[in-house]
């Protein structure tokens, strides 16, 4: 197939590029850089993703588009949040628009399961209701609700996939993803930075087990919105605890202020997933931070 | 209290600022253009809402902003949702960092009940799942998200109605709302259009009860959002009855084809206004279009 991806040079996309080139797949990729990747099997289209739209030209006999770029992270600065609005949700405006003009059969989406659902004490399905309260996770999901839009309006085929807190190999954000954070910290022999007291919990998933699902995306069609989680959360301190069981070596932490935009718990109920989609997460959280140990 | 209204010069606005002059605040309207008020506690700002950044000094020493500015109407054309974004999100975002800024106490925002719940056979309670499904609606629960996240890290206190379908007099746009539409063709002699056989169910409002509500939000401040509504639901063709058994005259009318961003039926629940505002509606669907007719 012709697979298109926005932001295929970060982390999610990386990790996608090498399973779809192992599968053959011919594969665009559209970011503010490109990779040194040698394959014939693959093209680097540098831009702005706000220009999109002068662009079109390479979703010509595109099939499908995976879009994971994402121009901020989560935070609660007032006045980022118009910047927000200008680089990630009109240009995924354009991107619906060139879809539809180019007769994309089908658009996947990388959306927010750790932040579009608020605060919780349970598991949350797909059918809970959605309280993002911060700029990044109210984009996200006014993205969701304009891929329905499209798909009812301009057949426009879709899969929204709410990841939760993914870790693993080519996590180039060095100031996001705490697992990978406290690895990084860990090997340079350097202090990690805790907000709050460490008991914040997220449902960590393992990158690998989030690729199978971006690729089982390609040819499902009845469910539109999937939770891609473990189904499982652990606190920071858990996880300190579980590299240094691992490790046998103690991470050094600093626990700093409380910051007043991080949800306590989230947690996301998987099943519909693996019955729909037929996804089997492969990696408990201990073998998936050994896994990346070894990476 | 001095008061100021975004889009003060449109149908809501005009019937609110009537009201607020009675009870003697003092008004600043920013809109594209102005009314022909002599009163001394009314001010006429005329500015781009785009460019509402540039008006900030209107804001000194307000205590409550209602916010009633809408530059689009329903509708399902995928090349004006950019449009749609730029023109009201933005704006808004603008707008509420600025209410900030100014210490602005409150800020009231006229939602959609009739589109942001999407279709229903049953009524719609506030803690019904928004279900949004073009960009005017798609837009609006946005809105809400902001207004909620302004709330929760900047303290700036906020009232959103979810109102129905309202009408009654000062309605300024000729083609949008079916029962001000109706009257207008038949007083003169012209032929209504309905898209589908009539049998489309909307919760129409009169505008004095819409009004009340808004008034009623100034001071009230513990619940966020409300549905303004009667909680009665009537059709098109009802409607074109009812008209007739009032006036004797029989409204000419020429259906079209359905349209397909038409939700089929919207009926609000308004329990909680009527619990927490003390908001009593005082008009039925034939009462208010009896008043329409003298107006």
């Amino acid at each position: 197939m012709n697979i298109l991806i926005t932001g295929g040079c970060g982390f999610i996309g990386q990790n996608l590029i090498k399973k779809l080139l192992e599968q053959n797949h011919n594969i665009v990729v559209f970011d503010n850089k490109s990779l040194d990747i040698k394959n014939k099997n693959i093209n680097f289209i540098v831009g702005n993703f706000e220009n999109i739209d002068d662009y079109s030209y390479i979703f010509n006999n595109i099939d499908i588009v995976y879009h994971l770029i994402s121009t901020t992270t989560p935070n609660n600065d007032r006045h980022k949040i118009e910047y927000d609005i200008r680089t990630n949700l009109i240009p995924t405006i354009k991107l619906l628009n060139i879809c539809v003009d180019k007769k994309v059969k089908k658009i996947i989406f990388a959306s927010s399961g750790g932040s579009i659902y608020g605060d919780s004490s349970n598991k949350h399905t797909e059918k809970d209701f959605p309280q993002p309260y911060y700029a990044y996770s109210i984009n996200k999901l006014a993205i969701e609700h304009y891929m329905e839009s499209f798909y009812k309006f301009e057949n426009l085929d879709y899969t929204i996939l709410r990841i939760s807190n993914p870790y693993g190999k080519n996590h180039i954000n060095k100031k996001q993803g705490f697992i990978n954070v406290l690895i990084d910290k860990l090997k340079n022999d350097e202090t990690v930075e805790i907000y709050g007291d460490g008991n914040i919990e997220r449902d960590y998933i393992y990158i690998d087990d989030v690729i199978d699902a971006l690729v089982l995306s390609i040819k499902h069609t009845k469910t539109k919105i999937f939770n891609i989680s473990t189904g499982t959360s652990y606190t920071m301190n858990n996880i300190v605890d579980i590299v240094q069981k691992i490790t046998n070596l103690r991470p050094k932490v600093k626990y700093l202020p409380k910051r007043n935009f991080d949800i306590q718990k989230n947690c996301l109920n998987n099943t519909l997933a693996k019955k729909e989609l037929n996804w089997i997460p492969k990696y408990s959280l201990e073998e998936g931070i050994k896994k990346l140990l070894k990476d």
